[in-house]
């Protein structure tokens, strides 16, 4: 599958990885839009919010339960947690993920 | 308790209620930065992600899997879906609470 982030999860393309386990990846994003931006990334293939199914929600809660110590380990407490959906919301990669902003006042939501 | 959003839940104060069940409310933004603009509710009172207990995890996931359903009550397929974590991310509110946002092409995520 030519997905970047799947590369990335299997080590064929390198990111600056911040958080790693068995079910999630956490890495900076290359073209940050705060301070601090981070992806948090479930390694299973899930196109977007829009189609996650029932039985994958477990592996999502796991990854919204990491943000705030993600956000931790980027030195930061208050941060905004974001996915867009589809491509008039902005996913550029149709892998699911989460983008973690801060690490100064942040301002609008779109 | 002195919270705005817990008065909408017991409906001591009217909101425009898009989504209603148990466990979660949604209900339009009343300063919208969107064409469609809802904030999604856990009931339950939660400070915010950052105060998020494994405990509470599985009110999350509910309200994350919801999520495209009620931008689908709204019209919308793709959509923002974000929480602010904290004063300096942007959070008024201090319920936990998601906004989803779209109806147009949104910009930046802050």
């Amino acid at each position: 599958m030519d997905c970047v982030f799947c590369k990335i999860i299997s080590k064929e393309i390198k990111a600056s990885i911040v958080y790693e386990d068995e079910e999630i990846i956490a890495f900076d994003d290359i073209r940050p839009q705060a301070k601090v931006h981070v992806l948090v990334v479930p390694k299973k293939h899930i196109e977007s919010l829009s189609s996650l199914a029932e039985k994958d929600l477990d592996i999502v809660s796991k990854t919204v339960i990491k943000a705030k110590e993600i956000a931790k380990i980027k030195g930061i407490k208050d941060f905004r947690f974001v996915t867009n959906s589809g491509k008039e919301a902005g996913q550029e990669v149709f892998h699911l993920h989460f983008h973690i902003l801060g690490g100064q006042k942040l301002g609008h939501l779109c």
